[in-house]
């Protein structure tokens, strides 16, 4: 994946958070209550002392011999992390990578939620499908009502820029691009690109080099 | 999306190179015969001397004023790149995310094919669709009968080390991992990870300190 320049100094560093939390919620889920930094480590595949140094960076301190209560570390990094509460997400193109999407537990699991889909063919629903789906021509007004900040591009790569214009022309602040096409975006919009061709052009290139 | 250290020591120039070709293909659909650097650039948000200087770095040359002949570049692209002919790819996991990635036109498009699918319950197929779906333990006979090296892995969080441990033990070099964990891996074997709960959270982040 190919990410935009941020504005944030130091991404690599939220980056191994997250990652920090993700395992600590998998942990948790395995009946864990505390962890030390070399389970962190280990579980991130970075040294004990990384960890240690980004939890000194945001404040986070544990008991040496005790190590950390993995409750009190959710909440801080959330805290950090700024995502105590779902965050709401739309998503154009309901096709086949959409559709996925939008039946994709893991996303609520992290606070996240699909509340709205828009297709040009918004018939494209089925009756057991959770997220409504709705005509495109609507999706403008959506957002600017919900003050939606985050969207999901699933549509074919010839409409992927006129749809990332509509919705950052709506208010939309990040996007999650699946179109295999590079973006045009003004500085003040984040967007993370999700090239599946393209990843597996990486990795056969490495395979074959190594 | 978190890369593994990569053993190539130029991956930038290489991603920089797929998107190139990327941005090639579609003009030749658009019917373009020749483009300029300036066109490269403009397509894929470099600017025209990155892109002379990536290609003269492997040797590809243009003329100045005719600039290149798409066709031209792509066989000395897929010459670099190292894929001039289809490359077969297993996936594991044939759940929402791996059903959406077997009908996914666009691997084709660039030169992937999804050969067979494997999974804990392959009657999960259905007849329209397009990629064989075996049951998970007749994979690692045939990765070895048929020298595949690349794998994608779609299963659930907490089988997916042991999914990946049986694909590299079967011969498979470099895995696409849309499991939400962290994968230990050998260090001869290449992992690019698409962990969509982590793009949004990083995209969130972004949005919210902008």
């Amino acid at each position: 994946m190919i990410k935009n320049e941020t504005s944030a100094t130091n991404i690599n560093c939220i980056i191994r958070l997250l990652q920090y939390k993700n395992a600590l919620q998998r942990l948790k889920r395995f009946g864990f209550i505390r962890v030390f930094s070399d389970n962190l480590g280990d579980a991130t595949s970075v040294s004990s002392t990384q960890v240690r140094k980004d939890f000194s960076l945001f404040m986070i301190s544990g008991n040496k011999k005790g190590g950390y209560i993995i409750d009190d570390l959710l909440v801080q990094l959330n805290g950090i992390l700024g995502k105590e509460e779902t965050q709401r997400v739309i998503l154009v193109g309901a096709g086949k990578i959409g559709g996925a999407l939008m039946e994709y537990k893991g996303l609520l699991t992290e606070g996240f939620q699909i509340v709205a889909a828009f297709d040009t063919n918004p018939r494209k629903q089925s009756s057991d499908e959770p997220v409504p789906i709705f005509p495109l021509e609507q999706m403008t007004e959506f957002v600017e009502k919900n003050e939606i900040k985050l969207g999901i591009i699933a549509v074919p790569a010839d409409v992927a820029q006129a749809t990332f214009d509509t919705m950052i022309n709506a208010g939309i602040k990040g996007v999650l691009n699946f179109a295999p096409v590079q973006l045009k975006a003004p500085p003040a919009v984040e967007i993370s690109n999700v090239n599946i061709a393209m990843e597996l052009e990486k990795l056969w290139y490495c395979v074959k080099v190594s």
